[in-house]
């Protein structure tokens, strides 16, 4: 039991507890969620929102803004007690009392998309921690990118809280091994480490020196031995992390889980369930807390409160400084707002036609698409995963994104797919970047928790998943993807795209850049793909469209990227044996969903039954669009290694196979 | 440019040599293939192979052989080469010439299943990692578990040869972490430090300092400056390895990757692609090579052979001390040699059948099996990703696997699920072990890497995914799964087993058990489920069967899960109104998609044309069963945070909807 506090209640202690109350009480109250972490994670906290963080509650969207990152997103609670005691209108005190319940703005983890002053969406363990070196990357790029001399218009902080979990996440440590490397100085987390995970006791799993491995990493380490109690060390570190301006930092700060609960503080029992009635008031008994359930006292809230003239008055102030920018410099301005807005400049999408014209892998054609939008999309910037000379994502002419050269826009992510994801998830979201990520199809598998979150948070980040069949080759079956492409299909909110040449890959940047609010998966192949006289970039953004036709089609078969120059061909076949034959290309079902009703029944007509689809992949998901009297042509069992050709041969991706198939559904 | 060697060429040169041209000329005939590596790590594994691993190179399977791991995968010609070398049967020098085509023992990368010799599949980065420490883990259980005073039947080490690549793989740090945590003193692993991953040089991402994180980890770390040259470094460091029996040990080893080429050495050009016709007579020229292609001096060849005799005495001695143990403890043995073999015992499955006369939530209905299995099945063994007390993993009255009880069964495996994944493929490799690792369902997405490699090199390790729907409520969508099922459905030789009660529950562990060559995907709901009265264990084996009949059905209702229950009300009401509903429980698709056409034909006649699917989860797949003329109910969207029954309802998985969306099917 940790004992009831000796020292007078000061306004600071006050706040702190009022902090710690809202959570407990909300989380008694929905009789659900975790109220350890706002208990012990609240001193840190204060210190953060009242001495650091700068923030306007009543315009969360101001442009600079710190950013705050709860990675230990099941400690939610902290959060929304912080949005609505320092005013922000997106938590009111109904809202807390509706923690966890259905179309509340207080849902059981932190959501960007549902409740302004969120930032991020957390809850995946060390999801933050990738998100906020997102965020940083994104602020050292537009500052480098904005600002002038006697101009800093860019100029804020990313802060995090982390726990845990989070540190014993694998993408943290490939977040954190890339933040050291590029020195983002004004990244600081603060570790709240108390020694107790779900299952209880670090002792049991996680034992080793957190603060030498972010050391090993390049960061600055704190320590804070009480945070507790120790509100100035908790602000001495804060202020030392931010005088090291060339590496980020870590604060790792020792506190209590539940910390005030008597029979529950430092246990795993606060963890993740409610205290209990009885608990609940022992607490309050312990910490001296008189007030009923969500009830703030007024001196505590009226010292959160000043966050708002706070707020207010650092926006003015930063208005009044952009405004001289506006003046001196008229375009950066005007760039830098449509940025920030999300906007796309006019025409943008006009660039892109020229790459039609080529003829190449669709790889090579989507690093065409790269280097065609780099000059008129400047906020389109990203790289691969160690693998830029694979995935075709190098933009020549472009400086690398590095220390010293923030302004580059050749992201160097490292063998960290994972973390590249979740970079991506945070640069997209602190706005002015729409970031891209390649690695090799089949990684995607790598990197999935973060492209569910991207698809989840509403986020336009585009992957580009190269080698994306068999047609691999010796690589192997480790580096074959199969399933993969249905594996993605499968994500809500998101698009896969697999063009079958110059036009659908165009087409597919086209979508891909203009879906702002969910990600695209852009599959692209090794080899090299004709293209065809039938594709075209309007009726591949349409999904599924018709490539080759016949009056009165008897039989359909519909196909996808490096597949359809098979389709085609085993329709030119099958036509000269007199049969009607129609190939529909469904570069992306997900498009070809979203279309009428009419449109479908133009494409795929109820009456023609006969169908027949090729893919060089899983064939789980096809039968939607086969019906029960086609047949599927793809591969259910992994690939092999041996040249490409040879391989997609042996697994049945032949015209013959496409012709014998169709023959035998036509009966 | 490296300089040719300036001393004489000695015997060991001529091996190293050996290596290394065996792998330039094999990538220089497949025009594929990674020779940087074996060039600049032939030395470390020579040492390595010659005076310290412990093998027979006739009996590839001999249990207490040490474990060697080439983490760093695309570099497989080091290793094939050094198992042709020492005189494996799996490797001649034909499949050598046959590096990387269709067919071959000698794939793109080493697969476990392919080519004896080879102990697990790497490629993926990191993977190899997480694999030696499973291994490594193994190693420790069997030996606490069956070796006893005077009698060490089980005692080897695990080698790693890993690389910068899967340094920057988060996985590799989770497995790193937990290893140090668990102080195996058995594992060694050789850093190949050549400061070159494919993008370049490392210092474009990856400028952290390894040795210190491993420190930090509570690893032992060596250093050896001189990779290329120095063999009595390396030998030192393995030895002083060898010597920490409290720790695992990291041997940082600087080596030049492509040793030998005057124009690539050190480069990336050398990381991936053959050296060409000129570079490879350069290299030859060099290192004084004088031989053909695929020529290896006698000298050499002799001394590598020798690795046959002394493993054959190795066995030999081993055996010995084996058929004394049998003498000794002759219960112990015919054990150990049961559960090496992966041979069940007789009536296993018997001990499961209790568990289906308990009513409750499957994933407590799962914990009641892992109980019941305990005692029949002592090589089961596993743990969660620190979830334990909610996936009900934990089985009482066993001890925790930890330094100091290595004989225990409960794993520890903290937050770090996709390390859980890579570790269980090691163990299972290693023989002796049946391991589980949980999580929570969509949590899948983290650990998809390993779980793909369970599934390639068939692996038939469980994964206990609970909290498998939106039932689980207040915590969000960030952690309802809602396309898991479906994403993990897709995956070749895997099995997604989803139970709707205690039967289907008994049946899924009964399946996933006998299934030794593939993994078993189980999900669980957090929520309390009915017992139905048409399920039982033999049907739910056969992945899909009638629960519920009438005569010449007009409708069926397919269902999975939770929602099979909504499924037998909708039938009831549907009958009282005089409809002719079946309906089926399909745990399982896989399993159901096994059986014989005449089975499928009596579950789901061609003939019964109205079919709905129902299942808390992605539409996506459920056509194959429902047909053109069916409905699906499921949701395509992501979930939403509020107390479990709440969404279900709002989200459409309610009875009434069930029946209404029949009446609509039924016309």
């Amino acid at each position: 039991m940790v004992a009831a506090p000796s020292k007078p209640q000061t306004l600071e202690t006050l706040c702190i507890n009022s902090i710690r109350f809202l959570s407990i009480d909300a989380v008694e109250k929905a009789k659900s969620g975790h109220p350890g972490l706002p208990m012990g994670a609240a001193p840190m906290a204060f210190v953060l929102f009242d001495q650091f963080l700068k923030f306007n509650p009543k315009n969360p969207k101001w442009v600079d803004r710190d950013r705050f990152v709860l990675s230990a997103g099941h400690g939610c609670m902290l959060q929304y007690s912080l949005l609505h005691l320092t005013g922000y209108d997106s938590v009111t005190i109904e809202d807390i009392k509706q923690f966890r319940q259905w179309g509340s703005s207080t849902p059981g983890h932190p959501e960007n998309f549902e409740t302004d002053g969120v930032e991020v969406t957390t809850g995946p363990l060390g999801q933050g921690v990738g998100n906020a070196v997102g965020l940083a990357i994104a602020e050292a790029h537009l500052a480098a990118r904005f600002n002038k001399p006697g101009h800093n218009i860019v100029d804020h902080y990313t802060y995090v809280i982390l726990g845990d979990g989070c540190n014993m996440e694998g993408i943290a440590s490939e977040a954190a091994s890339l933040g050291g490397h590029l020195k983002l100085g004004k990244l600081i987390m603060m570790y709240d480490s108390n020694s107790i995970s779900i299952d209880g006791s670090t002792d049991l799993a996680f034992t080793e020196d957190v603060g030498k491995r972010y050391e090993a990493y390049g960061w600055h380490v704190v320590k804070v031995a009480d945070g507790n109690e120790d509100l100035d060390a908790i602000a001495k570190a804060l202020a030392e992390a931010k005088s090291v301006t060339d590496k980020p930092s870590l604060i790792v700060v020792t506190t209590t889980i539940g910390y005030g609960s008597p029979k529950k503080a430092g246990t795993a029992g606060v963890h993740g369930a409610a205290l209990g009635g009885d608990e609940v008031a022992a607490t309050r008994a312990n910490l001296g807390w008189e007030y009923e359930p969500f009830d703030v006292p007024a001196d505590a809230l009226s010292r959160f409160r000043q966050a708002i003239d706070k707020g207010a008055k650092a926006e003015a102030e930063w208005n009044e400084r952009f405004a001289a920018y506006e003046k001196a410099y008229p375009a950066e301005a005007a760039e830098f707002k449509r940025i920030m807005a999300g906007e796309l400049p006019e025409g943008w999408e006009k660039a892109l036609e020229p790459v039609a014209q080529k003829e190449t892998s669709t790889r090579l054609l989507s690093e065409a698409c790269l280097n065609a939008l780099s000059p008129v999309l400047p906020e389109f910037l990203g790289g691969s995963a160690d693998l830029a000379h694979s995935n075709m994502t190098y933009v020549k002419g472009l400086a690398d994104f590095q220390y010293g050269s923030y302004e580059g826009r050749n992201f160097r992510f490292g063998v960290r797919e994972h973390g590249m994801g979740a970079i991506m998830n945070g640069m997209a979201l602190h706005g002015g970047t729409i970031p891209y990520g390649a690695t090799f199809l089949v990684f995607a598998d790598y990197m999935r928790g973060a492209m569910r979150l991207s698809a989840l948070a509403e986020i336009g980040a585009l992957y580009i998943l190269t080698h994306d069949s068999v047609m691999l080759g010796e690589d192997g079956p480790t580096h074959q993807p199969v399933e993969t492409i249905a594996s993605l299909r499968v994500i809500p909110n998101s698009l896969t795209i697999r063009p079958a040449d110059a036009n659908e890959t165009v087409a597919a940047y086209q979508v891909a850049i203009a879906n702002r609010k969910r990600p695209s998966f852009l599959a692209f192949t090794r080899q090299n793909v004709k293209n065809l006289a039938g594709t075209s970039i309007e009726g591949a953004k349409k999904g599924g469209y018709i490539v080759v036709d016949a009056p009165n089609p008897e039989l359909i078969i519909i196909a996808t990227g490096s597949e359809l120059a098979l389709a085609v061909k085993a329709a030119e076949i099958l036509a000269a044996e007199g049969k009607a034959v129609r190939v529909v290309s469904m570069p992306s079902q997900e498009l070809y969903n979203e279309q009428s009703d009419e449109y479908k029944e133009s494409v795929l007509p109820v009456s023609v039954k006969k169908r027949v689809s090729v893919e060089a992949g899983s064939t789980f998901g096809w039968h939607k669009y086969v019906g029960s009297e086609g047949a599927v042509i793809g591969m259910d069992t992994f690939g092999a290694s041996a040249p490409g050709p040879v391989v997609y041969e042996k697994f049945g991706f032949t015209v013959d196979n496409v012709v014998a198939t169709s023959r035998k559904v036509l009966g």
